[in-house]
């Protein structure tokens, strides 16, 4: 999205069972708007899989990978020059941090669950809040990757794409991209 | 946070087993990101009591209610004169629709699960794209909010809040408002 600027996202404390679809959510937007990839803490092929499967189908590159060493992947990304943002309800306001946050080097951005040790707070360059209230990672992440890339995320083209949407006042259509149009307007 | 103008979310197909979390995190999501209150389509008593212990704690006002009739309530909001916007990945772009919704009329916001009857993209005045790759209603939902109120939102004053976040470089402050300050750094 942004030259040759790397976005990823680390997801922390993942619980395969309880987190699985919230972490699944994390993964597609951070796909959907602009990160080139996303790295969960814990080991977890079934999201693996199902964020591998949009890939192929709705196009990429997008990279996945879970099961990590936490502590050396963010000790490599500092000792190579790139940023750390961590979003949290308790950091500085978005508007504050997008006028710090450096545009030519890779950016990490961590999402945490619900607890988040004090250890990222420190080695995060930047703790930023998406507002002080309590809402979701989710939205935190959208938001902050819709404003660092100023909405031009959302025109993003994904290479190998099977799929395409063509927006609709009403109903949906869907043409495929490797053989003949199929789409249809029939919603259910 | 727009003057008189009244904005609610509707949430369609909840599921109370299976999306307990991320209908949570869509009912938090609209109260942090301004809109006025959340309507679920199917009764569920847990998160209305969670999304009501958060607006005691910090601050409303935002209303929360389930188990309603989704048809209904439509009818009655398009007979007082009220917009509805339905978020879909297969509408027209957000940055069209923004320039066409109405700013002076009560907004209704529509995010389904994954089956959206088609009678909700015939009824909706606009069905709205927040970008057309497969993502995330949470991040939809904030992402919409966040440009229909142009990043005002994010500096909502919340009433009869008892805490309140103090931003911090690192680490976590929050101080009561309706006591003493007790508020500290110590994460976890």
């Amino acid at each position: 999205m942004k030259g040759n600027v790397r976005v990823i996202v680390l997801r922390l404390g993942h619980r395969p069972d309880r987190d699985k679809r919230i972490t699944t959510h994390v993964a597609l937007v951070a796909r959907a708007f602009g990160a080139d990839g996303i790295l969960i803490s814990t080991k977890d092929e079934n999201i693996e899989n199902s964020v591998k499967k949009v890939v192929e189908r709705w196009g990429g590159p997008f990279d996945i990978k879970s099961g990590i060493s936490v502590k050396k992947i963010i000790k490599d990304w500092k000792n190579k020059g790139g940023v750390i943002v961590h979003l949290t309800m308790y950091g500085i306001p978005l508007d504050e941090a997008l006028k710090r946050i450096p545009r030519d080097r890779n950016l990490m951005i961590i999402v945490g669950a619900e607890k988040v040790p004090r250890y990222i707070y420190d080695v995060a360059d930047y703790n930023v809040s998406v507002g002080d209230q309590p809402h979701s990672e989710v939205a935190a992440l959208a938001v902050f990757l819709d404003r660092y890339f100023e909405g031009k995320e959302l025109y993003k083209k994904f290479k190998g794409a099977k799929v395409k949407v063509i927006p609709q006042e009403r109903g949906k259509k869907v043409i495929r991209l490797d053989k003949a149009e199929c789409g249809n307007n029939d919603v259910q």
